[in-house]
């Protein structure tokens, strides 16, 4: 009963396989090996338009390089204020960029509130030199609070960010879970809708480590471009056997591998959703559009689950194992590793708690 | 009539007078002259206490040398969302903090609330090496929106500072005009209450550019203090002629001539205040307790006050001439040279204007 | 027939079935897994004591994060002018150092002259904040032009390095290949004689993508590997599913797998410097200590080469082709994968080429 | 009798009359005042051409700037070994140009060697992202040594630097020595060679603390300019009261002065040359173009100096006084200010020691 991250289980066997294979001989280093341009001709089918791509192992990697590439020193990045890149990334962004600066957005569920991206975008930079300049706006789709932005969603806010001079960047970490849960094709869910950077993740969805960072519109993007392959060597991030990147995503790509993955962790998240609705005194309180799940628990039901070793994290992560005394609040994460069985015992597990203590 | 800053004036005579006779001769160079020990001693008597002062010529320098001076690059810099270092310096603390974070937090009259300082520092770094963690609160006083915080609130904040393991910065570039305003000692609104550096700002208070960066208690300071000096030279901040800030800085702080300058902008400030409170429709917003105000103009007001050639700010910048169609929302700033004159004058021109539209 | 570099082949099978051994599971994330502690308990074993262990995907981030947990912004890290750091790392230690200085020092074969390091750090910082202070010696053994260094030589320049407040790193890319070559321990290779940091290197000896920075007297060192830490995150070289990295080191560090893929690199560079050291006209223009080679090719052998598929650098890589019109410069590096049969081969046909040329 | 600096005296009378003058009023702050706009016009007078400038207050902000203005992060600038920016700025350019890469190239009295530069540019950045890039040269203009470059040499050297894409900066922190000394206009030793951004210094010439940015070609360099602008308020380098720096090189500028000031430390270097000369056992080790001396005093001249009051720096600064036990190596500088009585003074000291001791 594995609930902190999507990260938590190692990879599906096919990718496992898939690097066995990739390893045999002597190929071309530092990403000069052919199955790197078998997963840009890939990406170009399954985002029906031509893109350039770079791969590399880390989300964090993947966002702080993007958004360097397409903001100077003195530029801002807005993001929502919960988003990964302003929680949970140690300052990356920054440090990638120079010294950059981020502006927290609010909005519910992770979701930036169109109104303060304007008028945010609106007020900075309005001073001249004396201010930094609007630069990115960082989206994340899945939000990190587990809710989902409409392609509509998505055109209105890149809209306001490109008027506002501002390149948009997608923080697609659970980029497959998005396209899942809401139907929709990936190019709808990205350039369709305005986004210039995609940064879609693997690793969270059955792949080791691989992340895969998009540039939509390559002609128009090559400045970017270029300065993104110079900081991600000069950043450590170029590997010298490149296959260990291409031949995950590759795998990972294969047929409809990479969205069966995320539909089980959907699946997972949605039969949480659903047996925990029906439990009295557990409460969700994120919109759950796929396999995250913010829950409220009481704290007898919590020290039941514990007991039983089931993992999972409080947020934030200054609460105690005591909560507020009453309830603690909890994120359940689900993977594509996650078994249906762990689902269940912990739904269990939650009415049991429930039922003694009542 | 200009109400734009406290810098649009030159220096004091006295300040000009005190930097041609130090010009004379031959003197060790780069901060290694008998002004600059001169000034030590003489903020050592002012603060009384041991401290290390270091002279540069403008406060952004002054700032963000001293923040990157006690933040590692992943540190994170609390202050206030208007505070100058977040609002009105290019993002300079990011750029010689390697890159660091500031924090932005809530508060009237752009005084930090304290609540809000807790729980951010609680949460902050909650989470190891995944999140910056916290290094310095930066404090102003008086605040960028003409506020005092008293000893007492400065006080509070620091303990909460220091507890969560930061340090704590006050941006003094109008330190002067509190001191008055207060009624309080230098060292009780400093070290007394908590303040680890000082940037006390003798620019917009009758100096031409120079700003002191004061270590209170320098030996336990020391690593932070040698840091200080690399990188104020590596910033090309070490003027070789250093007698440019010593001298100058002598010369303010000779006797009360540096309080009495701001008693004067204060004096103005509040002649301002009581003249348009008794104007109908014209509106004080802030809690205008020195020099700056903030004040809602109807529009005819406005357009009479430009034809006449008042000079001031709208803010926020972004803000039209028209405002929001009835009125604007100006800032107006009185300097240690603002004649009563110009006061009186801008107060008749508001009445007059009343008048004639009502 | 490829000698372009110890890392143009795949890992070894042994490794990637450890990888897949690994995978199982769920397990903490972010480096909290059973795993690591095991690779830092056979660390200590193999340097026979106590030691800090980090582990990244790539070369260049190991020396650049270790590089920039010793030295401040505005240290200067003395290397030979042919270090890995110096010429093919895009600047990564200066960026991640916040803009640290190399000082290219001198020497044979990429071994840096004592007396030069002694006089560069005597030198350097001698005028306070005038200039970059000294911070970090770093070295390389195996060096990039394939030379040894021996415990004295190591030992007295970290001497040297220490008397001037410097610590010493050890880019050990290829320290495998030096503990074979010169039959000494790992430790007379490093801590015993004065270095402070190593950067263990994996990849170019049979592993996928793994690099060990190891603090020595981990105590002594606990503020930089705190820095390390927050470095790591921050740069994106955390990686979420530790074990990939993990899983690597414990097999490759596992008996003396890791020596006896060094000790085949080695034992094919020497039948390649054998070979051709026995044909007229060829020069190998290094100390070829181990499995890298330095040679000069007449242009009919490399024509004649080239035209048989052989795989190699030029160098410099500015060198065309055509070399100075008679020669040229080309660098043979052989690898844990190098078939014995490659290199008897390649030795063919440059004999072949001298023959009918001659 | 002060010979460590042309820094060592104040600013000339007229410099400080004329800031005195200007501080009359309420002026536009940050730079938006009269006088900055006629110094724009003056400049583009003097050097017969259109160009943008900036003031700053130092040699080192100036250069780093101006560098970091047309390097990226990635980017290699050349320059002497012994150029100011690689030897007395404390890695200001690697600072402000987040992380850039300085190399060194040799030359006799700090002018580069032509081939040495075109070597390193071809070399540099061969291997694509593996290399940081070229992108700038960097001049100096009276050279460290106290050497002239021709507008040949000029030429020369930025012709190879333009092939290779590199920018050509100027650091004229002696121009006017430059231009006195070789009775060149200053159009010659700047654009008309090659040059793109030129930092004039006023400061060791007569005026307190004032340099001049000036970008050649402005609309061909308006991305740089852009840049400049942020960086320099990023940097603190822009000050609020702007006529400080306005006023001073405006009255530097006005007439000849400003080259009657370097004609003056020409004219005292070259006394000081001459009377040196003529002195048994005292030899100039440098080619004294101008107003700096490198000299080696026997070990009794040295010690009869002192004693007398002799003020004068030892170079390398690692030196003790008593050099290599027979003799010490001496630089010497005249200033603006320097009289001609201390220059005789001087030479009357060396010759009286070596009669003495002779």
């Amino acid at each position: 009963m594995n609930f902190t991250s999507d990260n938590s289980y190692g990879a599906a066997p096919e990718i496992i396989e898939a690097m066995a294979r990739a390893n045999e001989g002597a190929l071309g280093s530092y990403g000069a090996d052919p199955l790197a341009e078998r997963v840009e001709e890939r990406l170009r089918e399954i985002f029906e338009t031509d893109l350039r791509v770079f791969l590399v192992t880390t989300g964090t990697a993947a966002n702080a390089l993007a958004l360097a590439s397409v903001s100077p020193p003195w530029g801002t990045v807005f993001c929502h204020a919960e988003a990964h890149i302003a929680e949970d990334e140690c300052g990356a962004p920054e440090f990638f960029g120079g010294g950059l600066t981020l502006r927290h957005l609010p909005g519910q569920d992770a979701k930036i509130e169109l109104e303060a991206l304007a008028d945010s975008v609106t007020e900075c930079g309005a001073r001249g030199v004396h201010q930094t300049q609007p630069a990115a706006l960082s989206l994340t789709n899945l939000t990190e609070k587990g809710a989902l932005y409409t392609p509509a969603e998505i055109a209105a806010l890149s809209e306001t960010a490109h008027a506002g001079r501002c390149a948009v960047h997608l923080d697609g970490t659970r980029f497959a879970n998005a396209v899942v849960a809401s139907g929709k094709t990936p190019a709808d869910l990205s350039w369709r809708s305005g986004v210039d950077i995609l940064c879609l993740g693997a690793t969270k969805n059955g792949a080791l480590a691989a992340e895969a960072v998009i540039y939509f519109e390559p002609e128009r993007q090559a400045e970017a471009i270029a300065s993104f392959e110079f900081r991600r060597k000069r950043g450590g991030h170029l590997v010298s056997k490149g296959r260990l990147l291409s031949a995950q995503m590759d795998a990972w790509l294969a047929g409809d591998f990479w969205l069966n993955r995320a539909a089980h962790s959907n699946a997972m998240g949605q039969r949480l959703a659903a047996g925990l609705r029906a439990i009295d005194g557990v409460e969700i309180t994120n919109d759950a559009a796929a396999n995250i799940l913010f829950v409220r628990l009481p704290l007898p039901v919590h020290r039941h689950l514990r007991a039983a070793g089931a993992a999972y994290y409080l947020e934030p992560a200054s609460q105690t194992e005591e909560g507020d005394g009453v309830s603690v609040r909890a994120r359940l994460v689900c993977s594509p590793s996650t078994p249906p069985a762990s689902v269940d015992a912990f739904i269990g597990l939650c009415a049991d708690a429930v039922t003694v203590t009542a």
